[in-house]
Order: C-alpha cells, then structure tokens, then sequence
C-alpha cells in the first residue's frame, strides 16, 4: 500500500470564486504512482468546498444565485458577534459540501464524462489550502 | 491491498425516482473479497446523487417536495441558456450529495439498522453509471 | 495494510445538539497505530450528520436555525403518516451531510487551524452509535 499527500495553495482574485482544480488532482494522482485506489479533495479551510458537478458557466453562475437565495450574505448571523463577517460562506460550505473522494482506476480519475472537480472559495483574497491524498497501490 | 471495481447501468422510467441500491452494492463487496475496508459508491453523472437514508416511502416523497421548494424545475436558469433544460438536477444533486463512502468490517457493508444506500436520480429515462470501487484486505 | 474499527455510543440531553468529536478521532487515530491513510467517520443513524466546520456557538445557532427555515419542524412530512415526527430530521441530516473522509498524515488528523469534526443529532435523546474506520499503514 503506497499514500501521497499533497497541499496546493489557492488565493483568489474575487471573494467568492470557483475554479475548476480537475487537472491538478490528475496531475498529483499521476505524480503519486498509485494506479488503483482512492483520492480524497477536501480545502483545509471552513469557508471554501471541493464538489464534483457540470464546468459551465452559467451553472455555476447559478450555484452562486442560488447559494444566496438559501442563505443570504447580507443576514445579521449570530457567528458576526465574533466580530466575523462571514456567517454565510459557513452555510455556503455546508450546502457544497467539505469534500469528495474519487475513485482511482488504470492511474486515472475514474469519472463519466462531465465530471469536473471544483474549488469553491466562499471568502477568498487571502492563500487557502487544499490536501490531495491518494491511497492505494 | 486489493481494489475491485464495477459500474452498474441504471435507467429509470421516470425523469425523477429514488433507487435502493444497498444490496446491489453488498453484492459487490462480497465479490471483491475484500473483508475489512471501505467502498465509495457515486453516480459518474453529475445529475444524481448516491446518498444514504431510510427506505420510506413518505419521506422519499418528503425529499422530492423539499427539493422542489428549494430548487424549482421551472426556474429559467443560467445553465438553460446553453440549449439544457436541467439546471434544477444539478441543484438538487448537490442537495442530495454526489457520493458516500461506507465502512467494511468483517466483509459487510458496516451499517447501522436503517441505514439504505440510494441512487437518486434527477434526470433520467437514460442510461447513468454508477461506480462502485471497494479497497481494503 | 492495516484498517482499526470503533464505534462510539452518544446520548443528547437534548433532541437537537452539536457534540465536537475532534479529540475522540484523534484519539481512535491514535489507537490504531496507523500514520498515513484515512479516517471514516460516520453515524450509523439517518437522523444525524458528522460535519467539519468552526467550533464556535455562534455559528452552531446559526446552522440551527437555518435548519429551521430550510425545513421546518412543524411541517407535516408524509414521513409522519408512518407515526414518526422526525420528518425534519432526515432532512436536517441531509443538508449538513452523513460522513465525512479525513486524511491521516504523520499519524494524525491533517488538518487545517480551523477544522473541527462534529455530531450534529437531529433526533437524540437516546443512543446513538457513531463510527470510526481507519485504513492505512
């Protein structure tokens, strides 16, 4: 059994962004060797997701209207007592989800054709870090 | 280590339906032979989810009418302006989440006694793959 | 290869409750003398969620809360006409999630400063067993 760990670091132009990271976790998967197993995304941060969906833009335009609509910005949240401004890029987070794990099969992401791994930043401008780690043989 | 992987095919009747996949993926992890470990079951779509819940049928009609209300299929979504019609599926699939992952303990699916593995289709009456890929001893 | 198995029984004072479980990881991480793999931490009931976010009561009101407008309690869930009023609680497990996979670096949790695994139990008041699978070596 072989593993590999891997930290990439993200600093976003925007305060909300998504950006497509499939390459670079190819890329790592590659550089770990392990031809069958698993790999694990997951940002090292509580306010960004890593999710799988469609690399189009306006769906992902859509994700952000819709990340609003459920849970808006601009809401006096409870965790703002801290001083913190950033109640929804929590709620933001859970909606996206933490993490995915991806099949690894012939060395390869084992996907369907649309899959596309995403990093979505929630509150960005500042370095955020996302683990890669692989598993397997 | 051993890793065993497969796909299944699934079509559903209905654009929107809930499958209980739990046996089919016990099945797999008997095949494998693998006795202590984990298997991620996901769709490789990014229109339906795997996720893990109670097998009722009221609540399976919850999940579609709270989908519904929070991600209506009739919105005229940013994703529509590309010729799609399903911007809600890739919504509720987030919702709903992509994958899970279970524990294998004496070459079981490590369950508590409701847990049952669905597949969640959100745009269907095509064939959609699932991945099931087992890794372990 | 080497895979640790425990499963930890909670009981909430009250039915709805976030419980941080970060040190109770570690420590099971620790037992199992694995230093580089995953952990798998999941309930093993459909009524709650293991999540990682901030360890800080503001925010914990905040998911409560927004739980609460995302899916009432008092809603009338086709889930009740089986004699169940947990209707809500299945969804609430489902928007904060089942399981979370975290990665094992140097024979402990590779996480970043803010990152903190918790319960969150939707139905308590009564046992509830979570699970924890370690693979690695």
């Amino acid at each position: 059994m072989k593993t590999y760990t891997k930290k990439i670091t993200i600093n976003t132009e925007k305060r909300i962004d998504f950006i497509r990271i499939t390459d670079k976790v190819r890329e790592v998967v590659g550089e770990s060797g392990i031809k069958e197993g698993l790999v694990l995304v997951n940002p090292m941060h509580i306010t960004a997701s890593v999710f799988i969906n469609d690399n189009e833009s306006g769906l992902l335009k859509d994700f952000e209207e819709w990340l609003e609509k459920l849970a808006p910005k601009d809401k006096d949240y409870n965790h703002h007592q801290t001083g913190e401004d950033n109640g929804f890029s929590h709620l933001w987070r859970t909606l996206m989800g933490r993490e995915t794990t991806v099949a690894i099969t012939e060395g390869d992401l084992d996907f369907g054709t649309w899959e596309e791994i995403f990093y979505g930043e929630f509150d960005g401008q500042r370095d955020k870090r996302i683990l890669i780690k692989v598993i397997g043989e």
